[in-house]
């Protein structure tokens, strides 16, 4: 392929007065009197279209007049100094052509004009030619290489962990079922129920909710390794910040205690935003000037910030004490609600928060027990203007301790015997977080629904395309 | 965390006589009668384990003397030059701390001893603790941080296409349907038959076979995109090449044709190669000595190598002439199986062959009908030792010629609705191909089956973990 992305173009690898030919599709044509059009065009390397100049010496001049928003065309031209505003640099075409017209441009469903966000939701297929999916998708694309590379350039290792799982007992969430048994026709065992010895795995099995338990094992072999993959929720929410299927991206640590943890999650939100903001100028200040006036400057305040710990029981006095009414009352032992986080978040310290240290009742049966045997090593990030973004926790790794602890959830050993088999043979404290990928890149972009960050969002009732 | 890596240590990161802390778990214990202790210390960071010499004046140089294969420990010590064989660099202990003991010696699972590979298998959740396993993941971990790099520095954008779809309409293999209806109790439709309506999604939903067609709508839009994601066959298939849940790469280019994506494949294909043969030849090496001989030289000849770019139809007369009886007859219009493209990758070339222009009866409906109307522009990358590691293909653009192909196959327009407005709104040239990652990693490492690459392999009857 020889022809220049546009994002070369625009950022002057090419010299002035250099021929190059550039691919991509109208965003929008300009006819002026003095007999030539004006073509944004776009090719999604960069935010910004490059101005192709057509006079109407061009063969097809003619056809040119008929270009509209969402035609694709290559077009070579001479590399100018631009005379307009908005852009440093255009080309002068000398040959046009129109690889793919536009069907009925009045009902093409992306003509340029503003689109609902809902109504874009309604064209997934095509809304990626938009602005602002368009600029979702290099944020969100930013974001991931960077998180692959800051685990990378700290020695970490990307471990799959499965998809599919047998194992229904992490109690993180409803799950969905996957079988190849014909629902017309179940088999049963002898009681009448379905026999899942003859599904495709021979047991029931469903789609995971965290590869925590799975990655596990590999920390307790390579020491530093993280997951980045999907994970599933049946659960029946239709929220701004629910999918059912969504991204996770989860870091699990060898002879890395909660504060160990915690500095990471600190240190990985840091690297990453400053990659967008160094990497993505353009499509973060469209996001300022169109989605939320403060996109770049609480990512900049991220990333200078120091994050402030803090005790859950701390945190629970400083509600109380606080002098303000909130819709779910406080007290030691609730779990923190949205409202609550952002509180303290946005208003008590102003600054993204590490909040550690939470009753163990409203925790995860691995989660390490703290002396107090009342908390459990666990902390979450609130950060200002999204409330929690990061969850993570030590991890038991006492087996006495453990066995109580199951025992006490009604949990069968059994059960967890490969899990257990970790603090029999070599144990070592380790810990970990989630962060789920959505919500960042949400948080980034300052897009308002989770649906509009993932390229074909799932959610209860909706599985199209 | 102020311990240091082993790999960091092994490197010369630390000067000699300066004080470090190292923390993983024993592989060997080795006592001389001089009353000293050598320990070989591991913690995945690389494959050799760094050895720490126990002197018998420690405190606890009883608990030393009781360390097991599988131990963990942290060491705080000196740095020495070694006087011993094998390693430049070793640790002289001042203290030695046993974190985790391994419970019954004698019935550790990961005992100091050759496993065979079928037994690592049966214990997936301690096996990255072996040099084999943890070597795999090593290099499972290069060749991915490579692959998102290769395309990143190109400027692809990686995009995640959805894992659940009600799309059941592409024919690339058998699937897994995912639902959370009441298998005891389904609901009914007036004629009796399930009421998916009434699942989770509205709708029948089953998991994907490939990303392509959801990424094409972003290649229509943002040009140069690729996904990196599992994918999911449901087939009975008990072969050393086959898993129900295994992850693919699919780049998908607009204009680009298939001479275009034959040498990003590839560019690629050498590019990843080069990265694992660069960054970890202490692993290379195992593999060489205990796997597969040739596993570095063919990944090296691989990347010195001109890919041979070959016509099916030429293949077939080669194929015909060579004078050789295959188990599967030849003709035009068979597909190929192993043994052709072994034997042409590895007797009649002797180098990577790119064959392209396959007969359309034996390939996907959406591949690009080449003038002949008897062939598609189809491309594999087939490997000397291993066959086919690439498919890909030119996408039919042309909207009259895929709507009758479509009726061709009996496939209709309805189902692919919003495919075909990809044609239908300023539809351009594009190309791309699926790399299976697995079989990438069993390549590159000369493992037999992609049971031992994947961390926790799905296959028929076997999702445990």
């Amino acid at each position: 392929m020889s022809h220049a992305p546009v994002v070369d173009v625009l950022k002057g690898q090419y010299e002035i007065s250099t021929t190059v030919t550039v691919k991509g599709w109208v965003r929008t044509r300009r006819d002026s009197k003095a007999g030539l059009s004006f073509i944004a065009l776009h090719d999604g390397s960069c935010f910004d279209p490059v101005q192709v100049i057509a006079l109407n010496n061009l063969d097809n001049y003619a056809d040119v007049q008929r270009l509209t928003a969402g035609c694709a065309v290559t077009a070579t031209g001479t590399v100018k100094a631009s005379e307009g505003k908005g852009q440093a640099l255009e080309i002068e075409a000398t040959a046009i052509e129109v690889n793919g017209w536009v069907e009925n441009p009045d009902t093409y469903p992306m003509a340029a004009k503003r689109h609902s966000i809902e109504y874009l939701r309604e064209h997934a297929h095509l809304r990626p030619r938009t602005n602002v999916i368009g600029a979702v998708a290099r944020v969100r694309n930013c974001l991931s290489q960077a998180i692959h590379r800051f685990f990378h350039e700290r020695g970490y290792f990307w471990i799959s962990t499965p998809i599919l799982t047998a194992s229904d007992t992490e109690g993180a969430g409803e799950m969905f079922r996957v079988s190849t048994l014909d629902m017309m026709n179940l088999p049963r065992d002898d009681k009448g129920n379905v026999d899942y010895s003859e599904d495709f795995f021979g047991k029931e099995t469903y789609l995971t909710v965290s590869g925590q338990l799975n990655v596990e094992t590999y920390a307790c072999a390579l020491s530093k390794v993280y997951t980045f993959g999907p994970t599933f929720r049946a659960e029946n929410s239709n929220t701004s910040r629910h999918l059912a299927e969504f991204w996770m991206i989860e870091p699990e640590v060898a002879f890395a205690d909660l504060s160990d943890i915690a500095q990471l999650a600190e240190d990985m939100l840091k690297y990453v935003c400053k990659a967008v903001l160094e990497e993505l100028p353009d499509d973060m200040a469209f996001f300022a000037q169109r989605i939320n006036k403060d996109a770049i400057s609480r990512l900049e305040q991220l990333v200078d910030s120091e994050f402030v710990r803090m005790d859950y029981t701390d945190a629970i006095e400083i509600l109380q004490n606080c002098g303000k009414t909130f819709e779910f009352p406080v007290e030691w032992g609730v779990d923190l609600s949205s409202e609550h986080e952002r509180y303290l978040a946005e208003e008590h310290v102003g600054a993204p928060i590490i909040m550690q240290n939470y009753p163990k009742d409203i925790k995860a049966f691995y989660m390490r027990i703290n002396d107090d045997n009342k908390t459990v090593a666990a902390m979450d990030v609130l950060a200002p203007g999204i409330g929690e973004i990061i969850g993570g926790s030590q991890r038991e790794e006492r087996l006495d301790v453990f066995d109580r602890r199951l025992a006490e959830m009604g949990l069968s050993q059994e059960d967890y015997s490969w899990y257990r088999d970790l603090r029999r043979y070599g144990t070592v404290p380790h810990s970990g977080f989630g962060l789920g990928f959505e919500r960042l890149v949400a948080y980034v972009t300052g897009m308002q629904n989770v649906r509009d960050v993932i390229p074909f969002p799932r959610t209860p009732g909706n599985a199209q395309y």
